[in-house]
């Protein structure tokens, strides 16, 4: 690649940016994690690995609350996502300061892309090695957003992220309805998770976040709710 | 090329920029975006692929309302273009906030194009990876122009960008005339556009955005407006 | 070349500036202009190409107001050439603001090329790629000066630029006189012009601006006035 | 590697940061540090090596005080973990001056991560050579913290650092209960920090500091505790 | 030479300053100039070279008034020439306006000289590719200075610079006398700068700028008082 | 090494920053130092050369004063000593004017260290290329402290630094003892440099600086007590 | 030496500093200059030579005066020492502005190395490429100091520098005596840079500069005095 790939200031011959293609490399190295957007809400499901016994599970978080009707989880270099969550926290809260009601889920998404954006552009700094899945819900109703490197966002109806990202999508591919409800998409978005998870899903391995329309509030289901969802899973 | 090719600080012997060049290919990436000028408006016509049968196509949008007089797209690496038209918002309200009226349609691509020109000076930085297309009705009459990665912008009557940008500017040659009406123009996009897709276009495949004289307002056409135009095309 | 030519901060082993130099071959592959001083007022002619039948050539500008009585052109990288012109432009504005008369045209020259200069000596950016002609009348007469991307600027009788530069050159050599009136001097800048067109000149492939020392005003000839000296040239 | 991991600006094509994994290994070098977190409280047992006869051991530290109710240790280069101690100290101090209560144990790790991210994503810097250990105990309970050279933490029950860590990490996965009184983690630490050591553990070349639920205040062990430990450790 | 004449913040391990030695060789390319200092005033003459004859010669200045009292010429970069004269008038009239009087030659000299030499010591710049001749009287009396492109400067009594530089000294130290009159150093330098040139030199071939104690006022000599010198010459 | 030596901003793949090492290296090569601590103050011994008989040794320094109750000497690059002994000079100052009080000896070494540190993190500097040995008195007794060139410090009860300071930490290890007085700790600092002396040592070319802890005051021996000591030491 | 000599930011593998020695060659290539140090006084002799019957031997001034009690010469690169005299001269200033009274001869000296190490240690400048000889008398007595390019200085009794530095020194070896008085030190100088040069010295080719402790006023002998020295010594 000859050099073009040094560097987020340059091009290569054929106008590709190789440290952002790099870069979402790192992306597809987290865990699995998948995004469903159903008619009256929208959950985000993630797999959580206790790669040592020691590790204290229950504080491994990996869906986090953005504002009261927004969630977000993302997938690959640790730090570089806790940075642009706790940005993203900062722009809901000044958003709620300045024009005194909830920001806008695409809103919010954009801001995030266009700090990614400058990083790509810009020498002296590498790309952030995420992508970010936003969800939440406004008055226009449900939104899921995936952010990548790039700064280049999308629209989902569903989505996969990580290791297992391909084979979660086919699940989703396979299954998913656009008249779905948000029971319906919190067990869809478990079973592609599950399908990709070695061992069975537990409510220790899994964490859900979901938003619905009529409460338009953020929360992750309890150990309770995650365990009769796996019931009806059957998993 | 021999590393001249690796900074935008740099001429070549043979006084080329080669990450402006660079930075072209980038923007001939993009999917085919056609233009077309009318006595009475400007129409931006716009491919959109479902590159995935879970992408909320609804929500991809590739012509975006600048200001109520003016359009604009882009092909190339998204997450620069939308920096631009960003900034282009920025420009226009400004311009309305100092002046008291609407930017000038060149006036305005200028603006656009003298921040461009700066990325292709200065060290450290790339070129933006997109070519622009912008449309607007001011008091001198519709205009349509193109915005390239160097900073440069040319005045066309019809132009063709992206992928099958060479081939809907054939069908553009043979078929635009000075006289058209905007609803010709618009019937001729599509056609320009339709000649190099994949299978048939649909209401849901192309994004129509239009200025007409009379009202000096963007806007995008309907699902229904755009099945009409289908009908008349044939396709 | 060794490396010498990678930086505007380094010279080579003899004294030369490569990337000055490489700046002057991107200003040297521009269509022909050319500029012809008279007694009575000053002329730029520059050529325009219908690169494609869609370009609006009614819109494509060769030779620029800078102020009332200052027109200017420039070969080269188109971008590179707007941002000096309009750099020129707010010179002779902020002149006219805190003098309250108009600039005179060799000072305006030399604020250019100061900024020219600059690009030549620092690291992290490059020359610009264009060689400006600045045509005006001020209190000491008609005047011509053309500046380079060194920085530097020549004062000329007539002077050709461009692809077919060498070869006006040679017309303006033969047939200049210092006696010639404005009249004579657009004439003679038509045929130096036309004498490197392929296929004859038109009123949509030339554009001419002047300024005469009665007016001390810039303006550019009509089509109907065109028409008058193509006419009288024969062509 | 191909000089993808001369720069903290760049990624590797498999999306790796080099430089945060040299880090890494410098991280590696430390002498042999345990934490472990017991019901009532939270431990850090350090090893101090006598590496010359005339080193004032008595005033080597290896366990610091960052604030009243949180203690912090590191392995790795030297100054790197005194700068962020420092750095830690100052965040607890200013929390309770802007705030007037004590700052969250976790809201200090992720704000000493915060600046350890940003060393790992700017051109001109390299990340901090240390991996540290934060032991806490807030209004949330007993906390264990480890932070990377990339920024990210991990919250622990227990956890091994630096020479001998991967050996003392196995005996803490044999014998650590989640029902453990201070008292045990404490014994559990030291046995776990003996087991790597050469030659026997002494008051002098073992240090530990421990944070109480009940007082909530971070002191060390005097010798006279040390030893009455030892002795129950019987080594 | 291995890259240590890459940059002006690099001595090659002789202690040379590869990128002043280049500026130098830039700096010998000019065309002819001779400065003659006699008891009552002081000389610059220089040549200028018809390169077209479409340049307009009259216009063609290669000697310049810094301030009332001191004139100065430059071989070499053009550009870097006239940005140095610039900054020189820009001393002289703030020096006039902080102390009420004319600046001492000298002090002028050393302060263009600091300016020279900072862009000898920093990356980033190169140094200014010319050498400065400086004329002057002030209260010490006639004053003749070169400052080279290291911001090193010498008084010299007489001295020749450019292309013809060499041979010009050798006329010089055949010729000049301690106790010269300036009509006579006027002749000597002619005959100086004739001894090199192409054909004999006319009234638009030379340019005389001097300076005489009795008046401490720099003007040019006319084309009367050029060719009467001239005839005296007997070329 | 390939490479990884060749800025502060860069670790080597096992973690190690060349650049501090090497840095080491300048600092190993001055003359010999040595520092003792004894119950009742603390003594810094230096070896001094007379590399040519006309300098004049009388002026020749190598153990300062920083403040009242301390006192410090290094080795290796002479200019980036003397830079870190005025820094200190000035906290030490700055403390006594905020605190009212003398700077404790631990704190005055973290800040130095502190800036030392700093310059093995960012790129574009190097790091100090000395060593310093500190030595005072405060409130918790007699300190002495050694601060490499990582910015990392250690507590000694006695050193050697320099060219011999291998073999006067041999002849320290021998003979220090706990319960030295600040007498015996002077013999046997002189005893332990002279050991690497070319020749006996004399009142010329030793230099010793004490503190002792009743008048917690810096101050040199004079020639004549130097002699005692000397006479002491039998050589 | 592998590239370790490129940057003033980097050590070599062992801690040497090669933009500094390269400096020091720089610093060695000036005429001879040689600094006494008397009883009752301080004097610099320094060698000029006519390189040019043109040069205005008269202006070329080798020792300069920094305040009313201290004079200073340089051997090396000429516009870097012009610098630091003028600097030298700036702080003698401020220092009698701030305190009212004349700058102690080493505290000037230290200031002036300070600046000197600055450019030792940051990336992206090189180092001052000139040897300083400071003398001066304060009401410590007569001092004369010699500040090398690495920012490090010495006290001398008597030093030479330049070409023909060691020759001279041997000679002041062999004739200094520690109660010289003034006239014998100025002969004794006189006599070392007379040693060196080619041909007899004249009034012309040597120039001397004192300051006697009992006026504590630097001054430059006339020519009268010169010739009587010479006389006196024989030449």
């Amino acid at each position: 690649m000859m050099g073009y790939d040094r560097s987020t200031s340059m091009f290569s011959p054929d106008g590709r940016l190789f440290q952002v293609e790099y870069a979402m490399e790192a992306a597809k190295r987290g865990w699995t994690m998948v995004g469903v957007r159903a008619v009256d809400g929208v959950v985000i499901v993630a797999e959580k690995r206790k790669t040592s016994p020691l590790i204290d599970i229950g504080q491994l978080e990996k869906v986090y609350m953005v504002d009261e009707h927004i969630g977000a989880g993302f997938v690959g270099f640790g730090s570089d996502g806790r940075i642009l969550i706790d940005y993203a926290r900062l722009l809901a809260v000044q958003y709620r300061f300045v024009y005194g009601e909830q920001i806008p889920v695409e809103y919010l998404t954009r801001q995030i892309c266009d700090l990614m954006q400058v990083y790509t552009q810009h020498g002296g700094v590498r790309p952030f090695g995420v992508t970010l899945m936003i969800a939440g819900v406004d008055d226009t109703g449900p939104k899921l957003y995936v952010a990548e490197p790039s700064g280049q966002y999308i629209s989902y109806k569903a989505h996969g992220l990580g290791q297992g990202g391909g084979q979660a999508i086919e699940v989703l591919q396979r299954e998913y309805r656009d008249d779905m409800t948000l029971d319906d998409a919190i067990l869809l978005g478990m079973k592609a998770v599950a399908s990709v998870m070695e061992g069975r899903p537990t409510v220790e391995t899994l964490e859900v976040g979901v938003v619905d329309t009529a409460t338009q509030r953020f929360r992750k289901l309890s150990k309770e709710e995650l365990q009769k969802f796996l019931e009806k899973l059957g998993v």
